[in-house]
């Protein structure tokens, strides 16, 4: 992984068929010319790729339109966009608490989605009996044509092992070590399975259908029941050499606070997390404060939830605001350190952890972001929330599939080994 | 620089023929065979590269050795090595306090160099004489033939505007504001000139013949008047899509810590900048505190520095090494959150302020950085003094020249321009 390696012609017709594709898609709709320019290839070379995607039904091709601009003359140009019935994943997110699952096209439209809430202490078998009754459920409502169904893509807690498709040691599940969840669920469902950590997954699926479908440098910090991160740098995916690398959550945030599970101390997880948030609430609650949170919670201080907190928050209670203000200026410190380090383009917040709380934290790091990194005057990074909501790591999920066979990947035109089979269009 | 472009024949020969030059430089000596595996490329490939390189010059073959492990049975391999001769640069370091600079040939090796203190205050227009003055003297003092000299590289403080060639508002050096220096040192010297800041020069400089020449992903953390960085990511120097990236001086060390110049609030460097050590160790003096480094300064506890106070530091004055243990631990927690951030391989710590005390911030470091990072089971990151020690700059302005002309470049590779002029021998 640390070897820098040459490329070859096979290697590069993939890679600038997928450069193209990708072009496409995230363009909406473009025209050759558009393409030629913003590729920087040449017209004769988009025009064979365009061909070839054509043909094998990846991509579809509109009515002519006049050139912008133009007052009717000139070569009319056709207008190209990703065909969306091209082919279709599905997205399963497995998480502790519970097991969703998405169909997605090709466009990113999701056309079905099932969920639900499992037990914890649930151990690998019964969670891949699940996630398969989940996939079949939403191929079914779909009722999408077999050929066209591209694979599975599960996004799970990490760490993981990506290559082995291993769950590995997940600290929120007891006794799941070195789990092999991706060919189990290729077993149960008879797709091929693509896995990755549930942070990672989201942020692919935010590049290939949502906020940051144009941005090639963006950081995504993803709030569930931990915080993890995506990253993507130069256009790429970035995972690190040992595929460790986006970490967010454990990211600095208190020098002198609390240990984290991790080993580390002080870790953004460890105080912005869902459970730092609702205990730092029952002591708050448990000391006395007023306000709705603490009416409805005399009784019981310790009952409070983090649903319950959020919805105060975004409702104005006083103490409960106080607690999510704490937590948006730890994201808010992450976020200036991420993006002096990284200069990224785009900062992202998503996962179900958001909650009714998500345009406050928001504000706040979009505050922060305007305000104290040290490139500021060049250029502002604006912060957006994710259109999946809750949904974000099984949409993203989903895009793990198209991601590995149509996005332009550097691992694939730098890879060592033979180059890749060259793009499948569905409907060959 | 948000575009995803695609490539062609001519820049993948010239970007292969780099990475073979690079994957003999790295290896120190090296034979065809070896480099086929390491590069994935063809015998066919390589010994085609191989001959343009040796016909350029760049590249030298030693006498047959027989091959690894035989008996002396076999084809004889001949080994590759980059011809040290086969060019020279000159490296400037320009810096608020001194400008210093350096004559290194194509194998890294210092064969002149020079440094002089400037006044505060100093102007672009004498700065500018000065430098020119350090090149003559260098390349002077070295004696090497005038065609041999492929341009001088400059390293000083950022920001920096890398492609117009300014310096654009250090906070150092007051009324410098958008100096356009490179222009400026071109007209004085007759060379070409490339421009960086220093951390990030000094990153490259480490890779080319430092302590991370086979490392892909590491991080430099440079310690000069303030706090600079310099990150490689998959083999490639990070910048950024705004060339701001790698402020590692502007993580935020301490949250509720003092307003940095930057705008920002208990950045790095605000807490751990030798200005802000002199003013600790002041505050410790005046407060009455015992020891060796009190009894020196114990007439005018005002006027200890920096050097002094590392100095008592390394030789284990209690209240120099607290302070230098703060800054340790700042130092700690920034390179665990690096770690967690971009799973890195290697943590370099260079540049003139680790003064007497490098060795005990690389064991702090070292030591935190075996126990707290998320991957620490997976991986073990170790760290590194920069063995350039102070000069660690000026080496790695002229590593710029060199790394310019021959190091495998994604964004030439990627480049949606005309391909690269193919790397010149310097013999042609």
């Amino acid at each position: 992984m640390r070897q820098q390696v040459g490329t070859n012609l096979p290697k590069v017709g993939s890679y600038n068929q997928n450069v193209v594709l990708d072009a496409i898609r995230s363009s909406g709709t473009t025209s050759r010319v558009e393409l030629a320019e913003r590729t920087g290839l040449t017209p004769q070379t988009i025009s064979v790729i365009v061909r070839r995607l054509l043909a094998g039904g990846l991509v579809r091709e509109d009515g002519a339109q006049p050139p912008a601009g133009s007052s009717g003359g000139g070569k009319p140009r056709t207008t190209l966009r990703v065909e969306p019935t091209a082919g279709y994943a599905v997205g399963v997110h497995f998480d502790p608490g519970q097991i969703g699952a998405v169909l997605v096209d090709m466009a990113g439209t999701v056309l079905a989605e099932t969920r639900r809430g499992v037990h914890a202490g649930l151990g690998p078998e019964e969670a891949v009996a699940l996630m398969g009754r989940a996939v079949r459920k939403v191929v079914r409502a779909a009722a999408i044509p077999p050929r066209r169904m591209l694979g599975v893509g599960l996004a799970c807690p990490g760490p993981i092992d990506q290559e082995l498709g291993l769950v590995l040691y997940p600290p929120r599940l007891a006794g799941w070590d070195r789990v092999p969840l991706a060919a189990m669920l290729e077993r149960a469902t008879g797709s091929r399975v693509i896995m990755d950590n549930d942070a990672t997954a989201a942020a692919i699926g935010e590049r290939w259908s949502g906020v940051a479908k144009n941005i090639g440098n963006f950081a995504y910090i993803y709030m569930g029941t931990g915080i993890g991160g995506g990253l993507f740098l130069s256009n790429q995916v970035y995972r690190g050499p040992f595929r460790n690398a986006a970490e967010i959550g454990h990211v600095v945030a208190a020098p002198d606070g609390p240990p984290c599970y991790c080993g580390n101390r002080g870790c953004l997880e460890a105080v912005a997390c869902p459970a730092a948030m609702v205990a730092d609430a029952r002591r708050l609650l448990a000391g006395g404060a007023g306000g709705a949170l603490a009416a409805a919670y005399a009784k019981d201080p310790g009952s409070v939830d983090h649903e319950a907190l959020c919805g105060a928050a975004a409702a104005g209670d006083e103490l409960a605001r106080s607690v999510v203000d704490r937590v948006a200026a730890h994201l808010s410190n992450a976020a200036v350190s991420v993006t002096n380090m990284l200069d990224v383009e785009l900062l992202v917040l998503g996962g179900p952890a958001l909650g009714a709380v998500g345009e406050i934290y928001r504000a706040a790091v979009a505050e922060a972001l305007a305000a104290r990194p040290i490139a500021r005057h060049i250029h502002r990074v604006p912060v957006a929330l994710s259109p999946a909501g809750g949904g974000a790591a099984a949409i993203g999920g989903a895009s793990l599939v198209f991601h590995h066979a149509f996005a332009p990947q550097l691992t694939t035109l730098l890879s060592p080994t033979a180059p890749a089979v060259a793009p499948r269009g569905a409907h060959q």
